[in-house]
Parts: C-alpha cells; sequence; structure tokens
C-alpha cells in the first residue's frame, strides 16, 4: 500500500472527528438515558464471540455479512457481530434466565461485510431495545412506542411514517399454496422486489386452488394508508389466520395512534423484511428526508429456542450515525476558558474550581499555544482568578 | 458445537450485564467528560482498518495481538483495532491537520489475540487521550496529570503509585554499545524479563569499555523511590543523555508533586515497556490492590511520521472494565416506579411527566407482570396520578 492510502479507510468504514463526535456521544447518552427511563438494563455484549452464537436462530444473509476470525488460543471461528439483537437473545436466555418479562437495551459498534443500502456505512453505531417473556399486543405497543420516541429524542423533526406489516400473513398463505421449499424462496424474492410480471409467471405456474391464486395475485398491492386494511379484511373474510393478523395490525395501530397522534401510518402486508426469523409483526420509522428505514423491528418468537429457551420476543434498532445525520443537529464546537500556562497553586485551583463548574478550561502548554475555540479567559484581577471574554 | 456450549463466551472474552453495565456507562461518561472538560476533543475512529494503518509506528508486540480480516469488498487485509493510539496518531496527522498542539480523546472496544497479562481480558474498553505536537515537558504533566485525574474520577480510592521511566537513558546506552539487531532484542528481552543472571552473563559476552560494562550492569538495579535518581545523576556525571533523561525524570516529579501532592512515586529506569515506539518519558499508573498497572502512557514523538506528519506526541490509556473492576462501585440495581397496564390518557400523561423528571418508570404490559426493582408505584388518588411507596 502506497504511503498516501496508508490513512484511507476501507470503502464504506466511517469515523466520526471533532465535534460531531461528541454530537454523537450526547445522543448515545440521550438513547440509553430514555431506554433506562423506560426500565429497559443495559447490556454490553463482546465485538466478538463463537459464531454459532452469533448465527443462531439469524438468516442467511446475516451469516453473509459477518466478517470470520479464527481464534488462535482455541482453533474455533469466531465472528464480529454484525447485529447486537441475536446476542442480546441469548444473554436473556442464558445470562439473565429472568422469570417473566425482561427488558433490555444496548448501544454498541457492529460491522458488515458488505453495506445494507447505498445510505448505510459498513460500520453502524446499532441502538436498540428488546422485551423478552411477553407475547400480546402489549409488548409490541410498547417496543413502536419506544422506537418513536427515540426518534423524538433524537431531534428528528420530519413527521415519522410508521411502516408496518405482518409475517403470519404471508406464512399461513405459503403455507396453503404448499410450495416446495425452492419455489418458496423464488417467491419471497419475488414479492421482496416487487418483480411483478416475473411473480405472475410465477404464479401461473404453480398448481393452486383459484381462491387462493386470486389472493396471492392480489397481495402485491396490499400496501398504503388504512384502507388498505379494510380492503384486505374483505378479502381474506372466514380465512382465520390472514384475517387474524390484519386485525391485530388495526388493533396495534389503533393503540399507537393514540399515543402519538401525529404518526403517519403505512401497510404493507406483503413487506417479508426479516421473514427468516420474524414471527408476527415487523415494523419500520420513516422520514420523508430520508430513503431508508431510520428504525425497525418485528416480533421474533422463536430467537432463544436455539439456545435451549425460547421466549417471546419483540424489539427495534436504529444506526446512531444515520440518526445523526438525519437530526441534522449542527456540531458546534463547545468554547472553552484559556488559562495561562506555567505553574502557581492558585492558578491551578482556579482551573480546577472552574472545571468542576462545568467550564471546559485549557491550559496552555506554554506562552505560544493559542488553542482553537476558546471566548474567554481566566485572568487575575485583584490577586483573584476570574473568567473574562477573550 | 455441542447446544450447551453455544452460549460461553469465546475464552478471555467478557460481557457485561445488568447492573454492572449500566456502571460502565456512567464510568465512561464520567471520564469523557473530564477529558472534554480539559479540553480533549472527543473522536470515534472505526473498529476496523487497513491493516498497515493501524500498524503504522507500532511494534511486532502490536502485530501479533491485531486479529486479522479479508475485506471481501477490496481483498486487502484489515484488522480489528488491537490499540486505539496508532488510529487518533492518524487521525492527528490525516484528518485533522492542526498548527499547533491538538488534545484528542476517545473511549472504544478494542480486541487483543491474547490476553495482554493474566489479570486482563482480550476485549478491553480503552479510554485514553493524546496530546500532538508539543514537546516540551508542560505536555508530559498535562496529561500525566489528567491520567491521575482519571483514577480520581474513576473513583480508585487507594493511593496511586506513579512508574516513571526514560527510555531514551537506555537508547543512549545501546548506541554507545553498538550491539547488532539481534543481540539488542535479546538485551530487551533480558531486561525486561529481569533475568539478571542471564543478562550478567549476555554482558560478559559483549566487547564493551569498562566504564560502560559497569553502568549496564548496574542498570537492572536502578529503581526505587527518588533516591534512585540521585544514585544515578552520580552514577552517570559526564553523560549527556543519560544525565538529560535523569533531569527530566526529576524536573517532572516535582512538577507533578506539586499537582499531586499525594502520589507516590516509583523510578525505573531499566523500564523498556513499549520501548519500540516510546522515544521519552514512560508512565503507569499503579495501586497497591491490584498486580496491573491502571493506566499507562508516554511520549512518542515519531509516530505520526509513517503518516508523512511526524509531530511530538505524549498520551495514555486505561481499560475501563478494569478500572471498574479496581474501584470496586457497588453496582446497585436502580429502582423504578411501577405503573398500572392499560392505556388511558391521563395515566399515560403522568407516566410521561414521572419520566421526564427522571424517575424510571415501568408500565406493567398486563395484570400478571409484576417487574423486578420497584419500590414506588402510580397510583391514582382523588383523580391525581401520584407516586407513592409500594
Amino acid at each position: 500500500m502506497a504511503l498516501a492510502d496508508r490513512w484511507l479507510l476501507p470503502e464504506g468504514i466511517k469515523e466520526l472527528l471533532p465535534p460531531e463526535a461528541r454530537q454523537a456521544e450526547l445522543m448515545r447518552r440521550r438513547l440509553l438515558d430514555l431506554y433506562n427511563n423506560w426500565g429497559y438494563d443495559l447490556v454490553m455484549p463482546p465485538l466478538v464471540e463463537h459464531l454459532e452464537s452469533l448465527l443462531t436462530g439469524t438468516g442467511h444473509d446475516l451469516d453473509l455479512n459477518t466478517f470470520k476470525l479464527t481464534d488462535r488460543l482455541s482453533g474455533h471461528t469466531l465472528g464480529v457481530r454484525a447485529d447486537i439483537t441475536p446476542q442480546v437473545a441469548r444473554i436473556d436466555a442464558h445470562r439473565l434466565r429472568t422469570e417473566g418479562p425482561s427488558r433490555l437495551c444496548y448501544c454498541g459498534s457492529v460491522l458488515h461485510t458488505h453495506a445494507a443500502n447505498m445510505l448505510a456505512t459498513r460500520n453502524p453505531m446499532q441502538a436498540g431495545a428488546e422485551l423478552y417473556g411477553h407475547a400480546g399486543i402489549e409488548s409490541d405497543v410498547e417496543v413502536i412506542s419506544l422506537m418513536l420516541e427515540t426518534m423524538n429524542v433524537a431531534g428528528i423533526s420530519d413527521p415519522i411514517t410508521l411502516d408496518l406489516g405482518h409475517v403470519a400473513l404471508f406464512s399461513a398463505l405459503i403455507a396453503k399454496a404448499k410450495l416446495t421449499a425452492e419455489d418458496k424462496l423464488q417467491f419471497i424474492d419475488l414479492l421482496q422486489r416487487k418483480a411483478l410480471t416475473e411473480y405472475d409467471i410465477f404464479l401461473s405456474g404453480l398448481s393452486l386452488e383459484a381462491s387462493l391464486r386470486e389472493r396471492l395475485a392480489v397481495l402485491p398491492f396490499l400496501h398504503g394508508t388504512v384502507d388498505v386494511l379494510e380492503k384486505a379484511a374483505s378479502l381474506f373474510e372466514g380465512w382465520k389466520e390472514e384475517s387474524d393478523a390484519i386485525q391485530y395490525l388495526s388493533d396495534l395501530a389503533e393503540l399507537i395512534r393514540k399515543r402519538f397522534p401525529q404518526t403517519r401510518f403505512y401497510f404493507d402486508l406483503a413487506e417479508l423484511r426479516g421473514y427468516h426469523y420474524h414471527t408476527g409483526v415487523v415494523f419500520a420509522a420513516y422520514t420523508p428526508s430520508f430513503g431508508q428505514a431510520l428504525a425497525k423491528g418485528g416480533r421474533y418468537d422463536e430467537i432463544g429456542q436455539d439456545f435451549g429457551r425460547a421466549r417471546p420476543a419483540t424489539g427495534f434498532s436504529a444506526d446512531l450515525k444515520t440518526l445523526l445525520d438525519v437530526a441534522g443537529v449542527k456540531a458546534k464546537v463547545e468554547p472553552s476558558v484559556l488559562a495561562p500556562s506555567a505553574w502557581s497553586a492558585d492558578l491551578h485551583e482556579a482551573i480546577e474550581h472552574a472545571r468542576l463548574q462545568g467550564h471546559r478550561v485549557i491550559q496552555a502548554l506554554d506562552e505560544f499555544e493559542r488553542p482553537a475555540g476558546c471566548d474567554r479567559q481566566l485572568v487575575k484581577i485583584n490577586n483573584e482568578w476570574v473568567i473574562q471574554a477573550l
């Protein structure tokens, strides 16, 4: 590598410099304090784990997205975490073993072999909250509320659109269609890409009952505002699992609307994000100014199973760096107080006192240093050290 | 891997659970606020970088201690940072390019292929501060003071011993001895291990002037309290570089003593920790209750050179998890307020209000949930929601 390239970061890897880094730190604190105030206990899982732990209960995508390492001590393959959620599930299942619901939160760096989308970095700072041990709608309401509150606390001023889907509707349909594993993957792929022409051709190649074929054909169009739910409810009348999922989304939206009347709703019954591990409602927060989800999550009741302790689970996460960008917080340098160089006991005491009072005090190293960002100075007047405008 | 082992962490890898994780978060904040109040700007370098960047200006030890990854996007070899210091040096040299001194601080996870010592983990949380662009004693005084202040703020109540050494003394002696590269490595190794018998045999095998041989023979014994400096000063009288280094340590101790009169001093003129990249004073903070350094650092004026911008540099770092252990902060669960389940606009408002006031409020998900750690509850009395003892 040439000398000039040595300081370049790898593609898609970002770092935070002053003053943005301090803003990120302050946002981290606001989010973790929010989660703490809602009763979510902080956990700090490690950067690396045995690969099997990191990938337990997750899909092939996460495997591809995880950097692998060989542990020289044990010879085992380790992974650098690409997602903190499975780590928190392991902690709930095996380290804490709480009876009844447990609320956990986290904030830490993760690493991806490739960026999730054009707007993402390969080293997001993932912040999120997870709620285990409760299967009712109340826990979904709580985590979605906390996700929306995260947007407030992060300073996102644009109106939030809450995207809601429910994978049980799709699961019920696909079970009726009795697809082969291969067909199922293709089906999911076409639906996720909303590749409508290919989707129609694919459907016509399957041997299906007319009523099922008709409903599958409409599935890609079942997205939009609340009237989509009404349309879907009449379409699936008498189909129990599908109707239950639609009713669940309707109830959920009603409960969220009471708490967050400003929120806009968007329903997508063909939303299959995380289909491989989600088991119920899936949700995401969007703003008009940013083309990707600001936060997303869902219910994933099976994740603890592979750890030997299946518990209901629901949660969300966001990339703190993305929130920082979208919130458009003007990163400003915190002004400092300049203290003269050289040592005297009374100056030392005055500097200590000013710092304890919350002032940012830079003591010049010598008479030549002119530190940037100082708008005040410590000066001795009538034998007293005081802070004056510079 | 067997199911039961899946949740085990790799050897030497630790994670923080509630309530310790919250204590670690609060200590992180105290340290970063301390550094901020001293005028140190926060940077957040990435977890991984091109290996060449991470290892620039550092020794073979760091290379061995760094996990390597292949970047699928570029085919380049990346390293997971084992030390944040070289990253901060890169930022100073190439991203910020400040004229005059620059003060930077950081706190983040690093990863080691093997633990630094019996008491260390392989995933420390490294916190530290670096001061670039100033070569005088004032900058060493400032970073050592900040290191000692870190011990205070971390809540280390035991008296601190400040370990001081100066690699220039050893460098000057070894230059006079005109050793081959191989002999030099062996020399360093024997001295570091204080393998006195082998050291004597090794010395007797070298062709040296009598005056030099005599002084090298004494070198391993030049450690202890301040009288060591006097002994060394008379031993090296007339030897310029050696005398300068001894005088520097004496001046430095004098300046630190004024600011931290409680500090105990220990001098070790054969201290070679980080000899490969340190260029001047080296220092570390110890307490009687812990067998390893709590924080350590030194001057490393050459580190920016390989990035094309050599600047004087001095700094220190500590493992936040070690500080947490040694401080012995009793991790206690923050008590919560229990709010009843079910939704009403006035209850919702009362919960929001209590949280804004700083209360930790857990709303029960249903009538069956009994969240742990609640010592108060929200109850409606005379049509008003109030907080009562539980």
